[in-house]
């Protein structure tokens, strides 16, 4: 079933926030995000600041100790104008390197769906050729923590959040731990286009239309979030500092081969070791992220209780 | 002019060993390494274990201050068989997360030079289709540091050493500053393959035939070793944690971008906050390795004084 | 005034639940908190585990902007056992380094409140001789974050939280920012004894009477949790890694120093590098933390705005 | 035996130089350093700057595998003025937070050697009634370490270095692995007062008169350096980040506690886990340095082997 769902209300945490919405598991969701200045496919300001969230949305049977399968079809901007900072973050240069940046206004984008790029509005001579792809993807989801937490959508973890990896894009599935009954998804901060690290604290931030499928796995057990595109699986550690996210995803990577594609600890320890590949998703929100990969063409075949076996 | 050099003597660390070759600014030189355990092309012992390095290799005129160019022509294996470790490395895991690995024999790979790939010998049910394409590098390469220091081939800092990343490639040109009269290169540590971050503590460690031409650049300040391939400029930072890894090759690429490129400083912010590349080197070493990418086609014309445009 | 409060519903997060008593600022409360496992003064199970939580107390008229000083008069444990557990945390060691302890089970502590010690129950023969004083403290409290967060009463941050630092303890007043209106304030997790760090992942785990006196200070900024007691003025950083709380708490300290004792910036950098003192608080927690003192003899008088001035 | 001992040749790095001094085992040496700038006790500039090392000293009879006690008798200033930087470090401070220290001279300060205080010269007027008093230490000290390394003064590791650790200082016996055959002991960098962490990049730097006995305590296996005073043992970790110092230093005693004290290992923990305190050493230098401490008080008789019952 399809939902198509105007938004009202946005959170700025996820959390056991009420429902916005209520689905069956395998049901699609069509919506929309706001930026994460929290300005609509408009230009107006319908929510506080700092990557507010569409949701949460309940799906009917997720139970902790499930695992939540979201699978984006789309994420395209629906509006003509984006932002990004100006300045790479203090913490992503040497102590004591000045950025010299002293104008901290934002820079202006505008987007041209004919050749599907983002051009700086009035440019300096430098940047005048800038001209970017859109690439679409999302900056900030996840379902509700446990402990009746409710996590800030500045920063991320377990439950997925801020992570700010620009492999979160259309033609991805992402697999995230159930800690509450519904499981509680929240989505929001869309970018046009990000490179490796969100250096600057942005992307080109802008609202999207985004349509995806929120499917429960019964009673799988995940430590982090995971995903799957056409060539990759991949697992995703957020915390500081980067060495700690770097465990966390390698971890999880290395208990996902052993679970998923019999292979033994010692054989996946090989496999990982020969064809591990890591994107620096985030290095500027108070939770890093760090991303192990590995390709599908060196796997062997999934069990039939993988997760990227399952299908809605 | 090109030198053919046959070492017979090898060091373990990188410093202001005595010279084994005396060369001219824009020379070449053919020679070979030992594997990282101190074998040659014949499979004899002929050094202690612990990444051998050739050289050090003496480049008239270079003076503290200067940049010397090493333009990697050829690196290739020269023998058929090469080797691994079995283990993730426990710092690369979550702390406590056991790898698993009780045997830590380690694995043998043959290379068949007509598919230019290699496999693992006697592999284990669930290895057997492990194959791997022969892609070589060079694990370790640097020049005497300053201070009459000497550092270990364990390690890496800004005069280069085991950095262990696979990017340094034939067809790759390394930029490293200049420390002492005669710069003194020394090299070693060949793999046959390696992907990201080496967390198995080794590549497919082998001997090699490599050629490569030493280029002094005069009186040019960098802080950090610097390469561009065909496609890339990109900077090395090599430090624990990852975090100051990332720290130092990301202002260092900053740096470069207002030195060689004619940028203002805020616009460099632009620039590498919308390109940004990063390829985790090493997470095994004493010093990791981040490094820091740009690609060349959203880069503007460097200008005279470039590192990239400095031709012997 | 004085409030009798005996708590009967306790959190696990630290946030914007419904308060459970309403006092006005310079009023005093009476009350008690479980152990880290839920258990009450009769060794009666009444919550979950994991730290949880007295409160929350809504204080009249705190509004965010303001500062809640926690003045804590007694700590005190309200039964005669408590409990720890038995191994070093693996984040603590060595990557790799095992640290030996198969068996999981708690250690069982008695309290012996005539000579104020606590030794454990059935102890091997190496500990028989253990024994150490009741020096009680309080490993969590807090403040309800900001945008609608509630944090694990696992971790710490700028709230306060679980710092696990063995310097909250009776004499010592805390400060708190405000995020929220009635400041919100939580309080469990005694620990009759710990030393640095918290490396066992425990203290001596127990239930406590408590008395504190919550006071507002107006519109005072603070970034990060500060104290004082007799001797010493000390700010908190709560965060991973070691070295970001390092930074925090130095940052918060000359912040105070400026702010509160009217020295020059410059001046305030050789003060505090003169004197400063580091404190590791917890070593276990998602957030480390670390503390910096000065020590009250060294300072000059504080202004008539400081922290250390304002009496209910 | 004594030897006194004028060095006339000084190393900017820790490594197989050629020896200055050659003793036995036991012997007794009575020498001085110049400070961290390269003057000595009549101000007169006699090396490079960055802490130059008295020595090397070769220990007739010590060879790898030994450890080389290092019992300091004296160290005291042996001239009446030093000199502190005026700017907390960068890196301990938050990202971005600017220091605000524009003047980047030097302070000096004067000795007092009848209150035995140290007071600067010219201070500002807020710094007026600072006086410290002279407490007396030694920054950097260490053996040659293995491979045919020369390691900057400016860093420190197993082999010891610039550690910046105020509590190396008189009653101190320190204990360090030897490398290679004579051990090759340096000695440098005298603080006549600095606080946790040398957070301003430096003590108050002076000359000293140093008097010392050196011991080897053959085949004992130690990775860090370990210390002993009246009331404590400690040991040091010598590596960034913080965190990382901190496992190396706690899994240091550890093993020390079992190899020592006969204590089992979960004995070890508990032990460990109850009694532990860690100093910060500094978090300046390119290797940050924790301390982990245990008082002597709650430690078991040492057993015939150990470090600590080794008299010469």
């Amino acid at each position: 079933m399809i939902h198509l769902f105007e938004p009202d209300k946005f959170y700025l945490s996820i959390g056991s926030h009420p429902p916005a919405l209520r689905i069956e598991s395998g049901d699609t969701v069509e919506t929309s995000t706001v930026d994460a200045g929290g300005f609509d496919r408009n230009g107006v300001s319908v929510s506080g600041r700092g990557n507010p969230q569409t949701g949460p949305i309940h799906v009917d049977g997720a139970t902790p100790g499930d695992v939540l399968a979201v699978q984006f079809s789309k994420i395209w901007p629906n509006r003509d104008h984006g932002f990004c900072r100006p300045r790479i973050a203090a913490n992503v240069l040497e102590p004591g390197h000045d950025s010299g940046v002293e104008n901290h206004d934002i820079f202006n984008f505008s987007l041209d769906f004919g050749s599907n790029t983002a051009t700086i509005k009035d440019p300096s001579e430098g940047l005048k050729n800038l001209s970017v792809p859109i690439r679409p993807m999302i900056g900030c989801f996840g379902v509700a923590p446990d402990r009746g937490q409710a996590i800030s959508t500045a920063t991320s973890g377990p439950h997925g959040g801020n992570m700010d990896y620009r492999g979160f894009e259309p033609g991805v599935t992402a697999y995230l731990p159930v800690f509450v009954e519904g499981a509680l998804f929240h989505i929001g901060d869309g970018h046009a286009w990000q490179s490796d690290g969100e250096i600057l604290g942005t992307g080109i931030e802008i609202s999207m239309d985004v349509t995806f499928t929120l499917s429960v796995i019964p009673q799988k057990e995940i430590f982090w979030p995971r995903g799957q595109n056409k060539d990759f699986i991949f697992t995703a550690g957020n915390v500081r500092p980067l060495d700690e996210a770097l465990q966390h995803c390698s971890s999880e990577m290395l208990r996902w081969l052993v679970d998923d594609y019999d292979l033994s600890l010692p054989d996946a320890n090989i496999l990982l070791g020969m064809y591990v590949q890591y994107d620096v998703g985030n290095v500027y929100d108070p939770a890093y992220t760090m991303i192990c990969k590995i390709p599908k063409s060196v796997l062997p075949e999934p069990n039939k209780d993988a997760l990227v076996s399952y299908s809605a």
